[in-house]
């Protein structure tokens, strides 16, 4: 018999799994530092819950299953339908904006292919509660400061922002009919992945015409605010949005981000809940996926049986930035390397009770420390373990006394146990 | 409409979030002290993978699927048969002994119930590629590493030591026959939980005689390894399961757990395929399950494809353990509360804008850091929200400076914003 993991799966060995943890904990520590809360979801819901949102369509990407008791359930492909549900649930009591985040395991029956998997992690920033444009940019501010975190510079990644009521409102400018909404910004939402002409021909396959693809090939190119207001200049609503877009620029200033971020009208995401601000971050070289994709829903909580609150958010994967970050050098070694505090050698025959007294008191007051469990075997097979183990420190037990070498000196201490372990303080004192 | 979550599934809101990721991070950083890595396997794999181990029976407790490939697939109901899987994989590059950690995610189609759900973690330590009893010592120190670490002490909680080699001695002493060992050890191990009236009953049923079962319960009653040894004296492979033995409490012993260990051999554990030292983990007052469970199981691998190699660690679920942690007032309040380093204010009109720009100077020097989006807010206001996020200290923005409040003591300092600026160091310095 010969057993394997799942194609799309990934076996996470300590190595990758270093490499895994650096990015969930800066993800973590991002978001707290950022004044999100951490939450999460079942692996596992009613598949009611993810076809609501998005149609019976994305139920041909969902693991889906009826269990013993008849439920129609399904693994999740995505959190945001569990975060509506659990606020929701709660939204009397929660103090609002509900700032919260989390990096859940998700999975979809998709063909993998580069940057796509069938299991993955995400990790998710959401505000929900209010209407403030300031939300919007806090979860961007956090995206960056993430990226900052993990060094990856406006030179290497960049947030594209654009407007989905004012991609509306260019649309109607253009003269496209409002039930032709809709399809139109599935049409917009290609031209970024074909050729010029590739993408007249797609549009006028889809109705829109030779002029409104000139006016709005133009609105998409605007490279600044100022440039859209004119173009649209006179048609309702304009100003409101411009200025929300205006705002949101600015807070991003204060807050620090701008020079990752950049107007780009062209933006406007495939799903049809967004309502408002939208943005896709991509490598600069724009040879990956988006590396992370979000904005405004402020209608999905109603539509999952809540009240219509303001909602906002982003999610980011771990597989197109693992890519990225691999291919931008980001990876250091010593990211996939363990390490240890302590290793403890028996040096000479009959000191292994005192090996092992010293690792449990070590490991108690909070260092890392391992030992050999050939007891017999020689001192220099032991320092070699020692040094395969990365440890910082290697304890030579002897019966007279501790030789306690610094392996990046090589500067070697005789010391007896007691003041050996009186030297040694709890590793968070 | 009404969205629910499963049955026998949790919602982790953030306060419950918090406890669970205390338990977690306890989890990984014991494990990292005791010199495992951390490993993981996907969420779904193959039905057969789970099946071949503990017979088919077990698929009644999977959630299972085939997708739309006609792959037969199910969520992992636990992760040894993966940690199996991807040892044998590198079976030839892995240095051993192979010493692992991982806080998987499991389901089982079971009915809820007290101590146990349809979706847990569970803390899994394992040693593979070493026969020495030091590895079952190491996996057992790392569990009372731990229990020490959330404050658990040996009044609360005892590890119950049995061997299943030296059980199935004592069958063969009470003249079992061999065919009848699997039986009789299914038997055996439902003592714990019968009435001695009840037991013995069930032990009539499957074929056990009156004095098989007396000989057997003093077996089992041995409260030390001499008492084992005179009660086996004669049996041929006694003495060296007993040396094993005592050798594992003498290495707990040095190690620093022997408070938390007693030998008990009515420990037989119910799954077929451990081979030697047993081990579960319980409340002293024994109201709940098992909190933890395991023991050495050397045939694994090689059922799974792979070699002959030694191998024994141990599972210890979040459910149960956060019973009991709860009972014995172990979640401190503090564990359950977020907070914050600081907590901006406007505390004048046009002073939003530098607000902003001190919230997002604190969080890139990784200090957590908020503000409140509404800026026409009273400073009142704004104070009460910064002490509900429970922050250490308020920054009060004005057109002419900063005001500074430590708001556990009260105290308030006058400063510039460049004489604040330059007084926060990052965080991590």
């Amino acid at each position: 018999m010969d057993f394997q993991g799942v194609k799309g799966t990934r076996d996470f060995y300590p190595d990758v799994m270093r490499v895994r943890n650096y990015v969930v904990d800066a993800w973590r520590r991002v978001s707290l530092r950022n004044g999100f809360e951490e939450y999460d979801s079942p692996i596992f819901e009613y598949l009611d819950l993810f076809t609501i949102k998005s149609g019976q369509e994305i139920a041909e990407q969902l693991f889906h299953f009826t269990d013993r008791g008849g439920r129609h359930l399904a693994i999740r492909p995505e959190i945001t339908p569990a975060l509506a549900r659990m606020v929701n649930a709660r939204i009397g009591s929660l103090p609002r904006p509900i700032k919260w985040f989390s990096v859940p395991r998700l999975c979809r029956a998709e063909q993998p292919q580069r940057g796509r998997l069938r299991e993955f992690f995400q990790w998710n920033i959401d505000v929900i509660g209010s209407d403030s444009v300031l939300a919007d940019a806090e979860c961007i501010f956090a995206a960056v400061d993430f990226l900052r975190e993990v060094h990856l510079t406006a030179d290497d990644v960049v947030v594209r922002i654009g407007s989905r009521p004012l991609t509306i409102l260019a649309l109607g400018a253009a003269g496209v009919p409002t039930d032709r909404t809709e399809a139109a910004l599935a049409v917009l939402d290609k031209r970024p992945k074909l050729s010029d002409g590739d993408f007249r021909k797609f549009a006028a396959e889809n109705g829109l015409t030779g002029g409104q693809v000139d006016f709005l090939c133009r609105f998409q190119d605007c490279a600044e605010v100022g440039e859209a207001r004119e173009l649209l200049a006179g048609q309702e609503g304009v100003a409101e949005q411009i200025d929300s877009l205006a705002e949101l620029m600015a807070a991003l200033g204060s807050l620090g981000a701008a020079e990752y971020c950049t107007l780009d009208l062209r933006i406007v995401r495939g799903l049809a809940y967004y309502t408002g601000v939208v943005y896709e971050i991509f490598d600069r070289g724009e040879s990956l996926r988006a590396v992370a994709g979000g904005g405004r829903y402020d209608n999905l909580l109603e539509v999952l049986g809540g009240p219509k609150l303001g909602a906002t958010g982003f999610g980011m994967g771990d597989v197109v930035l693992g890519i990225l970050l691999e291919e931008k050098g980001k990876v250091r070694p010593e990211i996939q390397t363990g390490s240890l505090d302590y290793f403890v050698i028996a040096a000479e025959d009959g000191t292994f009770e005192t090996v092992m007294r010293l690792v449990g008191q070590l490991r108690q007051r909070g260092w890392s420390a391992d030992f050999s469990y050939g007891a017999e075997r020689s001192t220099g097979k032991q320092l070699k373990e020692a040094n395969r183990r990365n440890a910082r420190t290697a304890v030579l037990v002897r019966q007279d006394g501790l030789g306690v070498k610094d392996l990046s000196t090589g500067r070697q201490e005789e010391m007896t146990v007691e003041e050996f372990l009186r030297g040694v303080k709890a590793a968070r004192d």
